[in-house]
């Protein structure tokens, strides 16, 4: 780095089940030059995320899909390298939504400045970015947690719920995570704070679910879906809350399985359960971000971001989101901040 | 009538599937005397309502199950035949919780008053009772009606589901039901203005549904659950909102029945789903009461009631609840207002 060539990961085949190598292709082309009112990025840190294979199927969801034959996009930090942009020049390090590549050119104007002290540039794709909005607006606004009451999370080692489960613990409540081995569960517990942890693949988890809220659930902040939140939802308390942010557990299958019907579980408790991506709460982003600034920034919310070096290995860096290889944030880091 | 016994109808098994005519069993007693602060209604109307069938059972639910071998309890209109308690005098018409019976003992402080002019007392227990604070707190508070938007209410032509569509009629909405009979659907459409019906024993129903909803669905009122559900959730448009009334269409099953999983269709389209029960709004109900006897008296909203004639036949009413037999709100009149 810098190459002469751009190399770019482009989307072949729309994935069956677990995305393949095969179903990406990684093309070398020029570097791109910005027009007027574009940016020219080198990517620092790429973001994969597990919503992004959402966008690999050819259905409506909340974000269109990926086209055949071109780069994914998806969160990067970048430095800038040459600027049409009147706001931005050469060095300076941004946020926004680039390719899978070493260069993409981006309108100035959908690209947001990024400091890289006190906290690293690159919790702009972690806490202090969409993963640590989504946690803060899918449990405040929709979970509405109380002093003393219990939140339990799923996918709680991850980008979302290791925010999710500190922020809770910050209101007071006891905070059980659901992970999927012996280093999450022990990360969850010794390092963050959570008051219990189940390993969903070696415990018994509806028992060890019941054994860790003795009082029910509360809040279920459900990252993952199929049978795991099976278990919790059948310890829900009256007027409990379940903010839906992802599916994960669900995302490699080619249809949606069949589970029981939880319609009556909310009746009986009148409870709620909510979808929502952090789009939906676009207005109040400056609102998040201010507090969760303040938070990472007084200790109160640590971060965790788990780095694999090199934009060869963006697409063994995704797959490994659902094989729940990421303990924190993962992050594909394809160049140096100079 | 009057009896010079007092005929009661018991609990004496926790039914299996469908309840049985042995489920129950009439057992006469003298007609009992008043303490101090209650009062002896007879029963003018009693109510048989779906959400009994879950007080049958010996599980935890929105209310304590029925005891074996008591007389089984629900609304009633009743008319005081004696009085110790300074509010009521023998003659006055009073709504309250009673027995399956003839008679009742209750305590003043649990009654309330009714008129029978200038709509029918029965009333108290239909559209200006429970299931009418039902329709209209479950459609205006979750389902936050907004003009132009397509409204779906399954057991449409029941005591709730009359209601919530003709609010939702009122509040500038397309709405369309679902019912089980072909008089149903025409009673929705011809006589109380909604703008379609599925037979869902009769049509194609996810077919049907896509015809009659032709912009998606906005709202969709449950009254049902099961497989009628599943076609509707596949409709929903983004920022839908799933109010959760019933589950009629499960409240005979051993075991609550595999299905889709929802939380994908709640997640894609940022859709909420809620549970409830009339009693949570109960710091509302003289909102409700007022304004749904606004509406009935100005004709804007009409009821029907599905009455049977004599104590002896409350069972079966109770039964046709579940085989889709009752056009609006199932009564059975038990005497005479005298």
């Amino acid at each position: 780095m810098p190459k002469e060539v751009n190399r770019r990961i482009l989307l072949v085949n729309r994935p069956k089940g677990m995305p393949e190598e095969s179903d990406f292709k990684t093309v070398e082309s020029p570097i791109p030059e910005p027009k007027d009112g574009e940016v020219l990025i080198r990517t620092v840190y790429l973001s994969v995320d597990p919503y992004m294979r959402g966008r690999m199927r050819d259905v409506k969801s909340y974000v269109p899909p990926f086209s055949l034959n071109e780069a994914i996009t998806g969160g990067v930090v970048g430095q800038v390298e040459a600027s049409e942009h009147p706001g931005y020049r050469a060095g300076d390090l941004v946020t926004g939504m680039a390719e899978w590549a070493d260069y993409s050119v981006v309108k100035g104007e959908d690209l947001n400045r990024v400091q890289n002290d006190p906290v690293p540039a690159s919790t702009a794709l972690s806490v202090l970015g969409m993963p640590g909005l989504t946690a803060y607006f899918g449990l405040l606004d929709i979970g509405q947690p109380k002093k003393g009451e219990t939140v339990v999370v799923s996918g709680a080692a991850g980008a979302v719920g290791t925010v999710v489960g500190q922020i809770a613990k910050l209101k007071g409540c006891r905070v059980v995570g659901i992970a999927g081995s012996r280093k999450k569960t022990d990360f969850l517990t010794k390092e963050l704070g959570f008051d219990a942890a189940v390993n969903y693949k070696e415990d018994d988890v509806p028992n060890a679910l019941k054994k860790a809220c003795p009082n029910g659930v509360d809040i279920y902040f459900d990252n993952v879906g199929g049978e795991v939140s099976d278990a919790v939802i059948r310890l829900i308390n009256h007027q409990a809350r379940i903010p839906i942010c992802g599916q994960i557990a669900l995302y490699n299958l080619e249809k949606p399985d069949d589970g029981p019907r939880i319609q009556s579980q909310l009746l009986i408790n009148s409870a709620l359960m909510k979808g929502f991506i952090v789009r939906d709460y676009r207005d109040r982003f400056k609102e998040g971000m201010a507090q969760l600034t303040e938070w990472v920034s007084q200790g109160k919310i640590q971060y965790r971001e788990n780095v694999v070096q090199g934009l060869d290995h963006t697409v063994k860096a995704f797959q490994g989101l659902f094989k729940g290889e990421n303990l924190g944030k993962q992050l594909v880091k394809v160049s140096e901040i100079r």
